[in-house]
């Protein structure tokens, strides 16, 4: 589909449209794995011209290019860009979820006529792959529902608020501080921003022209810290929460601040992450999470995007890589003993530990005589070590049955 | 790229090889949704041959289609079939994890040649979009770890054990009666089912061949009760659980049982369950899941691997609908209610509420005085209704404020 598609050539041309947080994160990025997708694809992937409010020409970059990647954000100059490059037969890449949600069927309509793809995967929920799930895995589905969490600036602040019982305010600031917030924070903490991202996915979900007006949205700030804490004894936690349902024959699509219950799988994402879930009657229901949009998040997602338009339909690419496959692996443990009661145990039990380089992080003693017990956790150790480790304690004769050991994974966010 | 591109016909001829659980369900599935298909994707679905041990010619099949769809399951005849299809420059779906985790690379390599698609996203997790996610969406990103929950059997077991005291063989009893067991389920028990799919997701993540014998696999055979309770005094909780990193610039791939701390995000993942974290240092970690294979979802993931043949690189279709934008909408709801501490104040406001059909889930009083409060939970009711009984109580002259209400998602699961 490419212009140059009949020679196959080697390397495929970036026009890159705006170099702000996300486009300096995916020039950055596409510096770095440029080789990895040489060695899957084929093709390497160069930047060929990039165009800046001070610098660069669209007519020029994009006479020199097979795809543009536009990263400008909002709905001028950027609607016409992606309305000529589509017209001039290149595939494009964008990000942009405010164009797509007041202009989205122009554009689709305009990459249809012209065949080339046009690909928005992070627009939504940065590389949360919600756009590819719902246009590909799930496109022979019928959907019901979707919600999501998808702005991750109010799911910080609503988050600190209910950790820390800190004022929308302080939070607000918090997260200006820690960079989940922008200076002005105004299209987040509304309602507007996640009203923007639940019309492309409820467009994608129903196959039904949604624009953004059609959105009601409410937005966090006048959240306060005493409904969170009564919502708490009611066993419910405050998300801004976008829905797009059916309903009585049409669809309803809405942004609000919402209640959840423990047991929802929303409920348990917290900070500035986004997640979607996803019900449709023959499979229950889906659920994908991940960092919201954050200039790298939404650098790969746009790759993964460029990555597609190289792969096509075809089948997996060849191996690039022969690796090891390395067996004696670090991991945490559980370790159970059943031992005799009698003083020193924990003693002799954590010195053999130490010989072999396990140090224990956590240790309960339960029961008293024949049903005493130590059960402990071992901090991250070689699994050879651990195991000569419980090599030697099996030998301990106040053990009254064969260690039993269990790994153990920390958390992978603190 | 099917045999009949040129001709673009309205028929997409799927040749269905098996017709057990997952194949029957896919004929329902494709019967069902073909009219929804068509609409999206200008072609239909069509089922043209059917191959059971019973009835059907293979070559006839092959003959008369474009797509093979192999649901038969384990290697032979299953390969033969599948090498034969592909040579044919007939387009693959299958969702055969013991076949793709064993001879992978041979049929990847046979598609490459002959320049069709093999697809296989039925084989990893159901409907869950993982194999999606790992070849396209993260195809640009350097993956780090997965880790998965990939057998809803097992992690049934173990949620039965955890939550109730059961033991291993009460929970697998209670497992094959609810279908989330088969009657001879030691695949599944001692982790080699589990096995065959982390063969697949990290060729995927590492593009690097995987085979299932390089897989370390242990099941949950004898696992105890009294280790799962300890552990939950550590704040642990059991998974069986799949691990596929680069380790020491080669990999690990392997499956045993092993604790999460409550805060992991496959942590929370129970019952019939299947989920895979992937961690990528530009992305910190993404998280999909969903329902563990089962026909019906099985069957929709295949049937989404069919779609995305129709669909190839292109854009997003042209909406198939002009769904009417509902308004007014259910919803449960929280309402916090500042009041004066007197008799008769819940009476009124229950009355006010059941006058517009609004019935209390349950309700916290708190405070005294100057501060009493009323927190309630409101069961679902038309949000127009709602709105007239809060303007009716809004009037009270015992309320110190205006009411305040916030829109309460129950449990999808109960």
């Amino acid at each position: 589909m490419s212009p140059n598609a009949d020679a196959t050539p080697a390397v495929l041309r970036l026009g890159l449209l705006g170099q702000g947080t996300v486009g300096a994160a995916f020039e950055a990025l596409v510096a770095q794995r440029a080789d990895n997708i040489q060695a899957l694809t084929g093709r390497r992937p160069v930047i060929t011209g990039v165009l800046t409010s001070r610098s660069g020409e669209f007519a020029e970059i994009l006479s020199s290019c097979d795809v543009i990647v536009e990263l400008i954000g909002g709905i001028e100059p950027a609607r016409t860009y992606v309305l000529e490059a589509l017209k001039a037969g290149r595939h494009v890449v964008t990000a942009n979820k405010q164009l797509l949600s007041q202009h989205g069927e122009e554009l689709w309509e305009a990459a249809r006529q012209a065949g080339v793809a046009l690909r928005f995967e992070g627009s939504v929920a940065g590389v949360v792959p919600v756009v590819g799930v719902l246009t590909e895995s799930l496109a022979g589905s019928h959907i019901e529902r979707l919600h999501g969490i998808v702005n991750g600036t109010t799911n910080y602040i609503l988050s600190e608020m209910a950790r820390t019982g800190a004022t929308y305010e302080q939070a607000l600031a918090q997260a200006q501080e820690h960079g989940y917030a922008e200076a002005d924070p105004v299209e987040d903490v509304d309602g507007r921003d996640a009203a923007a991202k639940m019309a492309i996915l409820a467009r994608l979900a129903f196959s039904t022209p949604v624009h953004i007006d059609q959105v009601a949205y409410e937005g966090i700030e006048k959240i306060t810290t005493d409904d969170l804490e009564y919502a708490r004894e009611l066993g419910l936690g405050l998300k801004l929460l976008g829905t797009a349902e059916r309903v009585e024959g049409g669809i309803s699509v809405r942004v609000h601040p919402t209640f959840l219950y423990a047991g929802h799988p929303l409920a348990a994402i917290t900070g500035p992450f986004n997640a979607v879930t996803i019900e449709s009657p023959g499979i229950t229901e889906i659920t994908l999470s991940g960092p919201g949009a954050g200039g790298p998040q939404t650098a790969a997602a746009v790759l993964g995007d460029v990555v597609c338009l190289l792969h096509g339909a075809s089948s997996v690419a060849a191996p690039t890589e022969e690796l090891a496959i390395v067996k004696d692996v670090e991991s945490a443990f559980y370790l159970h003993l059943e031992v005799a009661d009698q003083p020193g145990v924990l003693a002799q039990v954590a010195q053999l530990l130490g010989l072999q380089g396990a140090s224990i992080k956590s240790v309960v003693q339960k029961g008293l005589g024949d049903n005493a017990r130590l059960v402990m956790v071992i901090h991250p150790i070689r699994e050879s070590q651990f195991s000569a480790a419980c090599e030697l304690i099996s030998r301990l004769d106040f053990l009254r049955s064969p260690p039993r050991a269990i790994r153990v994974i920390e958390e992978v966010f603190g």
